[in-house]
């Protein structure tokens, strides 16, 4: 139906290794949909991006530090905290478990992105992808490659948010559009000026995405189609500028 | 095909005014599109509800007390501000022109979701629904009425985020499922658990919609298919509560 936009899961790929060609995993994905289009946007979470990145580290390696040891909670382990401040630039709360910091990325989280769940073994960490923005544009290029078309690619992970209960899937890396719908100066439809907004179309694309991707299930992708998109551009554009930071 | 999420547009809906039949208008605007089906999840914008409801101020009935003069930034109308002020319960961040208040409801954003553009005249401000829960529990029974189908809805609007760029859509209200997907204690893909993980279904639904509404087209409404959802709940749930929230 005109107008309408598809959310359409990518599924059957295998548990993920380093090294994994996730671009044609993806690729043989679409194609049992039936292929991709231009203007489809894959949307890939991070976490299967950064086992094929080999962002994964075992937790027999780490040595805690006396910072790390003092903001663990009673029921936690020190060398995971240990992990998440060596992927921190700013710790921005913490009350253990719970620690929100600011990774080298500048994205504002729990954890710095660190996650246990679904890492291989209990006794390993997945990190973020050391670039989220490159790690989307290689896979935007090797889908081009095996496909001929080039995709829109959002690298996905889920936040939670100040003042809200739950999680919402936002953009990490983007490739091949812009992550900020401008709407600014657009007229409405009483016919006046929209003064300021900017939607944050990528995050919007990620949290779509997440109602067909599931935790529970290994679909670690889905493409969304139907999505007017333009220009170019960052996930960090979507970082709020220090200087216009009301909240840490 | 299996597992995929469609995201319909609710098209030709008139410019609404208060006391207008918006259960009606959806449900003719669903029946062009084909019409209905259980399970699929109805998101309107909140300004479409706060028009039907009356939630509207005409400026020049506003005499702005001293806070909002001292609250409103050199370009600004301290009688918006005034406006801005009465659905306050706390301003939690001021920097004019932006104010970032808790609403009455318990919402943190911006401006406590009082809102110039799109309203009828220049004059005149909208407001964000008494109770938006009820709002959608009404719509869901009006539907009901006019289809025979129990659908879900969420009434959304545009917030902003601490540390992020952009706005995203999310859910003021809802009816007819829980708002949050509670993971918590269900295993993951490698056969443990996951520890903390609630999804806030609610918003991302909010945010898909948003990708058909369009800010400029006269779109106010879209119908989500393909969604699981389950149980019942309001979107206060969504709150942080206050002696969990770290940033303010």
């Amino acid at each position: 139906m005109a107008g309408e936009i598809r959310v359409i899961p990518l599924e059957g790929i295998p548990e993920l290794e380093e090294g994994d060609d996730l671009g044609a995993l993806l690729a043989a994905a679409a194609e049992r949909t039936g292929g991709v289009e231009p203007g489809d946007v894959v949307v890939v979470a991070q976490k299967a991006v950064s086992k094929v990145e080999g962002r994964v580290v075992s937790l027999d390696d780490v040595e805690p530090s006396d910072r790390a040891r003092q903001l663990t909670g009673p029921d936690g382990d020190p060398r995971h905290v240990e992990v998440i401040l060596r992927e921190t630039k700013e710790v921005v709360r913490s009350r253990p478990p719970l620690v929100i910091t600011e990774t080298h990325h500048g994205f504002v989280c729990a954890s710095a992105g660190v996650d246990a769940s679904n890492a291989k073994g209990a006794g390993t960490l997945v990190l973020l992808p050391v670039d989220p923005d490159a790690s989307a544009r290689r896979l935007r290029e090797r889908l081009h490659e095996l496909t001929g078309v080039w995709l829109a690619v959002v690298v996905s992970d889920s936040f939670g948010r100040a003042w809200r209960q739950g999680t919402t899937d936002v953009a990490l890396g983007v490739a091949g559009f812009s992550p900020l719908r401008d709407l600014r100066g657009t007229p409405d439809a009483a016919g006046r000026e929209l003064h300021t907004t900017q939607i944050a179309v990528a995050d919007e694309l990620a949290g779509a995405a997440e109602l067909v991707l599931g935790k529970a299930r290994q679909v670690p992708a889905a493409l969304v189609r139907g999505v007017h998109l333009d220009g170019d551009g960052s996930a960090q554009e979507l970082l709020m500028p220090r200087e216009r930071d009301l909240f840490r």
